[in-house]
């Protein structure tokens, strides 16, 4: 159970604990998932007004058990907003939110900051920052990461582009639902490419730790033993010493799901094959978070791709208690 | 230049600075590159009997330079050995060290210890285990890692097998030149198939580096910036945080070459086809450090992979001060 649902702790900063200021500021949260109900309830803990929007009746129950207001519509929650923090999943629900019927651009106050949170390309980014700026609000280009635990306790990472007022406008909320805030550069794209790079890496060591620990199973190694070395060798990876416990424990609840990494390599592949730029591990990753999600996984944690090792081989890997 | 040659510090755990049954404990040390020969200077260190031997004059000179006493053949370097300790590059290499004419293993103690440290398959480790069995002494599958600097510093890490027996006559020796030992079985080829799994983590995170980094360069980031974020990112590994200074300073001098990595993925992919288990990774990995090797670059850093990805996207790296 220690991998489900932390309690979102007391925010140790108490530098944001409110100035008169910021306990003013209204945000809007688009999108409750995982990361946007964190970012909501860590915006609400640094004492701010805060509406929320998900187009998911679960969503929305989520929201309310939270104790953050939860608007009809994007629309509706963007009214008069300061900040629009948007934590969809990807760019054309990014896009729907924003400029679709009833989007939020529109109705937030004119001289508002999008923060615009989810993995998408970079030319969608710049895109989207122009025709939002175009309706009054400054665009910030701030993918997150860091997982639903450190979104809850206002932990995440932002890797972020824009304008510096823009920046200096949207600071309290970036600091409220963030422990680092990257400012990358003063356009749009900057933020999602750092992003891109990141996601390319992360991808292909998960997709390389459930290769490397399923051969071990096939060597006929101690998987426990293999995962203490490596985490104190050479060949340890962030991912490596995230993902493998998963598979170790045969728990493979979505902490980060398959569906993420299918998504994010492939934006990664078309942004270089769009830029002549050959990516042979990013697609190799790509095939094998794919072949997961074809076999029925796409939506368990990343880490089946070990699953999968495992079917085609034959191994029997560890099985989660619970399980027959 | 801080990247070269650093000099040899006073060990630190005292407790190895040779007990008497330690200091008369005679050691041969065959095949001095840039492992062997800290090898050799640590064992001295710890007080042993040490005699090296290479087939390349300059390895000799430089193991006299050390103070190391240099034998004429691999024979005489072992001649009444307790400790014979194989530090040369591959399978080959071993067999003929140990079995060839003139070989060591005959020439050793019959109740001596063979500590053999090149990567190499699994089965050829319980072969030559077997092989050197049948002479008396008894065999450790033994490999090493941490480079060069490590091994001057008698701070290897050393993944082994062997019978117990084994690690408890050459456990003095084992100590003297590695900060971590771990005892992973009583048989041959399970040390040697860790090694294999860490060798491709790490060939894979190399060749992921190198992709990443090109990548980023193609995109227009800041490649300093990019080094900063994801080092303290979920896409961070140790061979991106180790391999990817080497392209900012543009400095490809080898402190581990491609010619490595082209093997001991090679063995990996071997190992692999002849277990029926597919490495997806491994191979797109193996395949861009032959590339790399193809163009001319087998001798240098491994970290070369990003200069074959500049090459072939024409793109400006950063150069060296010194170059043009």
């Amino acid at each position: 159970m220690s991998r489900k649902a932390p309690a979102p702790p007391a925010k140790a900063r108490e530098t944001h604990a409110a100035t008169a200021a910021e306990a003013a500021k209204r945000v809007a949260v688009i999108g409750a998932g995982a990361m946007g109900l964190g970012v909501a309830q860590s915006l609400k803990r640094a004492g701010m007004d805060v509406v929320g929007f998900d187009v998911s009746a679960a969503a929305k129950k989520r929201l309310v058990e939270a104790g953050v207001e939860s608007a009809a519509s994007a629309a509706a929650a963007a009214a008069n907003a300061d900040v629009l923090v948007v934590t969809v999943v990807n760019a054309e629900q990014t896009r729907l939110a924003l400029l679709g019927p009833g989007g939020a651009a529109k109705a937030m106050k004119p001289d508002g900051v999008v923060v615009a949170s989810a993995t998408i390309a970079p030319d969608v980014a710049r895109a989207l920052a122009h025709e939002v700026e175009a309706l009054g609000p400054a665009y910030l280009d701030a993918p997150i990461s860091g997982g639903a635990a450190k979104s809850a306790k206002g932990e995440l990472t932002v890797m972020a582009s824009g304008k510096p007022a823009a920046f200096e406008r949207a600071r309290s909320v970036l600091e409220a639902m963030a422990a680092t805030v990257y400012e990358l550069g003063a356009e749009a794209g900057i933020g999602s490419s750092f992003k891109l790079v990141n996601q390319l890496l992360a991808g292909v060591h998960i997709a390389a730790a459930c290769e490397a620990i399923t051969f071990a199973k096939r060597l006929g190694l101690d998987m426990e033993m293999v995962y203490k070395v490596v985490t104190s060798s050479a060949g340890n990876s962030w991912m490596f010493e995230n993902r493998v416990p998963h598979v170790l424990a045969g728990d493979y609840r979505p902490l980060s799901a398959v569906a993420i990494f299918t998504k994010d390599l492939g934006i990664a592949s078309d942004v270089g094959r769009a830029s002549n730029f050959p990516l042979p591990l990013t697609a190799t990753a790509l095939q094998m978070f794919l072949m997961t999600a074809a076999a029925g996984m796409a939506r368990d944690d990343d880490a089946s791709v070990a699953r999968l090792f495992a079917q085609i081989a034959g191994l029997e890997l560890p099985a989660a208690p619970n399980e027959p």
